[in-house]
């Protein structure tokens, strides 16, 4: 219920994910009303979704807690309780971020010896690079860090076929001393972590290069991140357009060009690359951004399913249990903090 | 001495600036060898220069307070003893960014009342947005920022002749409690500032959208913004590039094409608008990109005149003494801290 474009443009991506997912079951939860309309319309195969109709909506401006507490019968809160409860195996959702890593984190639950579950959003690069924490925690600790660092590499490895996936640490130079205490403290913890392939400090300019595959940092500089490559791929995309709108000679050239032109564009958009997954979760839950089309959340689901098989949440489960140290399970807390600003 | 493509290249950006800015004298402060050759090769009006030999050599990876305790001979070390001592009035460096940043701090000092100088880069965007502090102080408390905020806004006012720059927050979020504690603080007290134009928070992505005139976060929030915005940018005129040479069908397209698209890169090129300014120090010093071209010394050369002839140093003393309360002019210290890393 919660994307901009509103319900039917979710409902489009599901049908069209269904196409492609032979073996996956959808559960729609949202206003049965709206939903059952564009679904059926769509032409979805009706033995493979069933609709769980709710009556509350949660807002973009709503407080994340408040929303848990007091919202039981949104789309959302109904849908993450069914996820905890067996009834679902992963969850998409276009709504509140905020809220939704809220409740993620307290109905679903965090992976056992995790920290601070993240945001793990992507770069729209050439080669996608996954950035966590990317919005869920402004403030990090050098093992929150170190534990993004285990969760990352494993996502990359077991859902998107990355072998070996590099790992950087987001610093203002590339020297092991640089930053600020948090970030020579991770980096520290971090080259002493076995099983990852560290590339060291990674400055934001060199994400582009193809350095690493998982860049680890804390949320509000992960948000400021993946913000300014959005904003600034968008920016470009913009003026590419206003060029071509001045310049083409020929429609057969502009044809030509255009062809070109949209791949660019997919390339940079992020919808491209499905929504983002929150990791450190017990299951997968997945964020789509809040402007996805169709074609976007049809990418998170089928991400979503991935996640789902790829067996990840096993092997984070084993991995933090092994790197976690004692004093950092009972450093462990149940309230998430300031919960999210990505993608909204 | 410092720049990437050596000196032959900042001496012909000083002929071009000597060519537009007629009542200029230059003293050029580097290896005397080195420096002759090409400057009297370029064609530079002999009365209009003079050379000052050292004989010391400042390298990217020094360390900053060891280059100004133990390279008094360096081209840097001894501009900035000539600035300080008035025998020039601004000074330009392609060179180590957090070696001219201390040295400028210790040698040529702060404005009274400044609690840390900044350095103020430029996102290369249709409106160019002042960023501060885009690397030299990379933890910083709400009083720099609000600070930064009036340096800013006079340097955008008086120099680059913005009427009531409008002054953003660098945050996750647009409403007032978002962002840490630094962030919160910050709002509050910029609030509060009488004379500026305050835009509120503003987030990473809506600084292409022509939000705010000047953005203030710390140092190693804004050197990852900076670096995100330039590592976008160049990875956009890449893309673009791929596309025009894998596409044009014939040489006339082509040609026209090009010309919009060096606009286009020369418009996403930080080097168009000169260097980045220290700001908060009483006297001009421009740290020029380590990899400037002559086009780009020649923007840095003539932001430097520009800035000393604005009389924007007198009013951020005027600005800043009615500002700073007492307390903070107490924790004002001598000793710059991490001495930046934006633009080696």
């Amino acid at each position: 219920m919660g994307g901009d474009r509103g319900p039917s443009e979710v409902i489009s991506g599901v049908v069209a994910a269904s196409k492609e997912l032979k073996n996956a079951f959808f559960i729609l939860v949202g206003d049965e009303k709206e939903i059952t309309g564009p679904a059926l319309f769509g032409g979805l195969d009706v033995s493979r979704f069933s609709v769980v109709g709710t009556s509350d909506v949660v807002l973009m401006e709503d407080d994340p807690l408040t929303v848990i507490r007091h919202k039981p019968d949104s789309s959302m809160v109904k849908g993450l309780n069914m996820l905890a409860s067996g009834e679902g195996d992963s969850i998409v959702s276009t709504g509140n971020t905020g809220a939704l890593f809220t409740g993620a984190t307290l109905i679903v639950r965090k992976i056992k010896g995790v920290l601070r579950p993240a945001i793990a959003g992507v770069l729209p690069l050439e080669n996608p690079v996954l950035l966590l924490d990317s919005g869920a925690n402004v403030t990090a600790s050098a093992d929150y860090l170190a534990q993004f660092a285990v969760m990352g590499s494993i996502y990359m490895q077991k859902v998107l076929g990355v072998q070996s996936p590099r790992v950087g640490l987001l610093n203002n130079g590339s020297e092991p001393h640089k930053g600020t205490e948090l970030q020579t403290e991770a980096f520290r913890l971090i080259s002493s972590l076995p099983g990852i392939n560290f590339s060291g400090n990674v400055e934001a300019d060199k994400l582009c290069s193809d350095v690493c595959d998982v860049v680890v940092t804390d949320g509000f500089t992960g948000n400021i991140l993946l913000k300014s490559y959005e904003g600034m791929g968008r920016f470009a995309i913009k003026s590419i357009r206003d060029i071509y709108e001045k310049d083409l000679l020929t429609k057969t050239s502009a044809l030509l060009i255009k062809k070109r032109f949209a791949g660019l564009k997919k390339r940079m958009d992020p919808g491209e690359y499905g929504g983002a997954p929150f990791l450190g979760l017990s299951k997968p839950v997945i964020k789509a951004h809040g402007a996805s089309d169709a074609n976007a959340v049809k990418n998170a689901i089928k991400q979503a399913v991935s996640y789902t098989l790829s067996g990840a949440v096993v092997s984070m489960a084993k991995e933090i249990r092994k790197f976690a140290p004692e004093q950092s399970v009972q450093k462990e807390s149940g309230q998430p903090q300031n919960g999210g600003s990505v993608a909204k």
